[in-house]
């Protein structure tokens, strides 16, 4: 009987914030709304979810760290990651990410390309498998469309 | 009788070597495949395809201008773009998205932050909706199942 | 019996969709709008008029090298030129009329210097005659004025 | 009966080592001396302190979230914000500013101006209502008095 | 009955060195002159002329305050500034000219953009309504012109 | 019997526009209304006032030339400094402070971080005591505060 | 019986105008010049020559396609590319070298590390073979005999 | 009787990852090879060891300001900190060095100056006494023996 | 009889300072002293000496006009120009000194290439004969030395 | 009776490893096949050869001097110049090319552009009459034809 | 019987001075202290001493050459290389090391991080094996035993 | 009975090509021309001269270290050092200035100021006393002067 894998969507600093948060630039849903989207998303491909947010930047690089030993035991299909500011800079969990050999899609509600400068950069996007950006909340629902196939 | 839309996919320079242009870096999967692959994805959401490439800029301008009339006029649903090289440095492509208000989504094969620096940034994602890079082939897939949404 | 001169305004890419682009920035007019206003004050100088726009890059240098040899041979004026986008990234464009020793006006419709970072530059700026910026279509008759003097 | 509204003072990392900490650079008081600081001008200003310091960044984003409820619910004055080497790297504060949507002043000891070049640069200014810096630890207290104006 | 509105022709330093200064720069045409044909052209747009040069900072920004007072009153129809090397370093003309919401148009008589780097950048140039440079002292005429529009 | 020490107000370019000048940045009140706030706040500390105004950038190096002459005598208690432009581009305002070593506050009225780059960079904050920004003209009331105390 | 292999000489924009566009820089011959100073060095060496100009980066990318091709199937020895301006601005043309495997030549007439800065940066260099500067148009016979070797 | 003194091994984020993350790069020892050798080290030069890792920041700094008192009591000879990614962005972790004044080695397993370009720079080092790299985990000991100086 | 020829000593903003400002850096001279040395050196020479100082930078263009004048009618054999921090910022003086056309000398009396960065630049010295810097108020007396070369 | 010319072939720093250094990058070639090569191609072009070697910078001096002299003598056709990592590093070497005014190719084995940054910037190649670069050792069959022609 | 191994100090410009080249930076050592120490502990480690220095780029260069040979004939350790000043600007240092393929530790007796911004870089290190800085002369020490292990 | 103080005047490289070197740069004086003129002036001002000139960067350290032995056994009054490109490139020679503890005066024939960028950087300048540059060859008498005063 094989396992069934899991989805780890982890998501970073501030986006607890959501729907509170400048809803002009992050629209009007809760992150109760995004967790109910992977919910149903994950459901479909056939996968559990494992859901998370921190505002603290070590409870992510555990998390990473964790993650990749769940996909070494065939128990995770990778991680949709959400990694708000620290996406611009935080080079621990670009490390993260390399060093747990984890597979990772780094995931954006808003087009970070058409915001300030400094939301251009991403340490992260080097050690993704892909990016996907600019969606909304359904861009979590496509990155785990993409980790399925 | 309501028309159904067409999604315009737009290939830019170079992507016509699909296959045959450093497999190790754009898989073996030609244009063609690609073609095809929008087919299908095109016939899950009801809609048409108009399937383009060309190495001339002047060309992809002008069939942007086309989609932003085709698109005012209901017929078209909007336009998964891979600029190719042009990216990187085609301000007027830039411009025309922007002037012709055509809903495009930014689509890259590889994973343009893993690669050369001067593939990091792009002129065509501030006025993107979105931005797919990394996921292969399927991204275009992923781009067109996000303008169905 | 004199050779009666013609003015070659030269148009570059996007700027077909004058009146439909950006009207908040470009204005409302159209550029059968523009063509009329040269139209007239060529008129008013003497001159013919050679009213061209193009989306691609080679187009205009080969119009550029065209008026060139009118210059060399008594028949052109010299050279409205709105490069568009082309103006902030082709250094084939500045070399053509380096190269075809054509006279020629640099000219913007909006004020390049008020809008983003990357519409500062110009690489056709050091080989034009002059630079007239920020005027609306009001700038073609400046220019074609200034072509008179 | 109106709720007397709190100010939260909120010190960075390395703050506990005030009086201790290059004496020759931040002056001989301690962290307890500021507290009592505080405590006095807010009293002047009918105001409750909330007076906290850590050296873990996604502690600082949590309180700041829990400001930004407060003051909604009309039950805090404003942020006193020294955020220490932070205000200098730490994007995600400037978001959870920004996303908290709370008054925040930023507060220095030193004048940060005439240090080193790296500490010129705030990410958290942008989102304060203003800036103090210089005064010693007497810029507390003219912190706490500007969110009573 | 409608008053005559004026013309504020203000140049700034070592414009007064016209026709002495680099003549194989700037041409063998004095101030005077300059002065000559303003008067000439202000008169074919029913304008009167206010003619000034000064190499002192202070006072052009006290002649672009006053403006900004005559043209709130009608009786000026805009400035046409040359500000000479102040173009590149003065941040104080430029809030002038915002502040006094006076309408300025920015001219040279050279093509900046041709010689030195340093010369490219204007900080004048955002907050004018529009920039002329390089047709030697007829660009005076064109810039008025350019108001009468 | 001990003189009653003065505070020097001194006040950059285009300060005079005060309330004229982009009201939505700078608010609606006037220079006038600084005047009479500064008046009554060195009352408040038993400090006479000398208010002064300029465009002119050698004005303000010689108010504080005689400013450093009077603070060695013990006539000033020190200088509260609204540079206005010359902040972000005055050298030779640098040197003054230095050179006259007169204690000065420099202050503005809005938050320059969260405005243009530009106006991020001050040549004067490391030669001053502290800098005081974004508490709109309430600024001018907490600087001389913190000359007090 | 062995096919007698190709070199295409693939000239860029502007080309067209050598012995007319600037002399002093470029020299007196023309394109035909060249054209027959290739002939004679293909000659020498066994190879047919396929001599081409265009002022379309689109047709110098389908050319460097179908060089590409014949190179595979033996029919090609290679491409000395005289990219002219497009050496400093197009990354197409770079990505066609490198995804049509065809073995290319930079060449230029002058010395271009002895011009303007902005010619001195190569996009296509690190794909060449390598790089021919500085001997006029007997550049064209030393690459000819490169690709001999 | 003199007390024996401890050293701080003080490990950062991703180090216990070591021997998993990246072999090729980083060796095949894990972190409990590294604390025997410390161990082993320690014993040979009369040092207790205090052997930690974390993947928080503010751990870290916590520990250094402990260190910092165990130091100024006599109970600690020094810390040797592989601080990991965070050499490279925390300067919170500089100002704790230097605020606990606590003496620190910087260490790193990797020679980091042959890696990427952003792990050439350390905001650590000029507070440390000293950085020893690229020995493998070799270097532990070099600078335990350091601190035995 | 020929006319006995002048030399312009002219010093710029804080120069008045001299001997009161930052004496460790610049000395306990006065600026009494320099114009005496100046006087004496003069005499040596059989020059008469003109000495100003004005901390206004238009002062400074007018007296450089005036001085040119004088240069071209034979009255004046030089400038030595000690601009102090305009040397860093000020265009206007080194467009007055190339547009005057008159010989002038760059003199510092402390050595600015030891002192902090934005001291190393100088916008006058491309136009001036040459620079004297470091040797203190001896420096004017070479640079008088070296006009009578 | 003509002097029969030479060409003086200059090796710089590491040159001598050739061969044996980094195979994979230059080849297995050493110098004394390059030597070998030059005396060859010299024969055929009737010019002798002087070959040398040299890590000391002063030695590439002094014979560029030498050579300076040798060609205005008329002894001299030019010189093959591959300065090694001076190319990039050396404004001496430079200077002694210009200063000499000697006839001088830059010659490298590998494709310097296809290589680490640092190695695209030369300071040789503005004064040098051309490049050569990326032919392996028969680039100095290549030069030394250039020279003959 | 086995060869004993050689270890070369190879000591770069100045390095001569110790001693007597600012103590307060380098310590009271002079070279011959390093070089008996170099002794000591070549001693424990059973290696012979090679012990050199030299103010000339070239005699560097040739030791390092001659090391490789060493060490491919098993006669060498390895290197222990203070190329002082050279370590920031010589590339061909660099390629000496790399060409040479001759094992290199990189040294400093101060901790060039904490100086000033130019010693922060180093053209060796990605060559080197490791780098130790900031020990003092007892670097040396700490390099050979790293050479040892 | 004092011993006579000796001067070194000590050149770089390419200045033995004086007078054969760009005599449009450096004038047509030959190095012996220097040589005189630095013997008179050093005659005038009961020096001795040692005049050397050395094409190679360690001949100039080693002369350097001389001259501070020299010094500070009162036989030498200070150098004069025309270090030509190394003044841009040797961070070498300015270690052996400020190592060496000898007064140097940077001496430089042309304005270089006025030449291309790289020379506008001087590595020398902030450990020499003073810098003389622009007065051609009588640069060198009033550096002599200066070592007098």
């Amino acid at each position: 009987m094989t396992t069934r894998k899991a989805v780890l969507v982890l998501n970073g600093p501030n986006l607890n914030l959501l729907g509170r948060r400048e809803p002009a630039v992050y629209g009007a849903h809760t992150l109760d709304h995004v967790r109910g989207l992977c919910m149903d998303t994950c459901a479909q491909h056939g996968f559990d979810l494992d859901f998370r947010q921190s505002n603290h930047e070590g409870v992510l690089i555990d998390a990473l760290h964790e993650a990749g030993v769940a996909q070494a035991e065939g128990r995770l299909a990778g991680v949709v990651l959400n990694a708000g500011a620290h996406t611009h800079t935080s080079l621990a969990l670009r490390d993260a990410i390399a060093g747990a050999r984890v597979r990772t899609i780094e995931l954006h509600i808003t087009n970070v390309h058409a915001r300030e400068d400094f939301r251009h950069h991403s340490w992260i996007a080097p050690v993704a498998e892909g990016v996907i950006a600019g969606f909304g909340i359904r861009g979590y629902a496509l990155a785990i469309a993409a980790l399925a196939a």
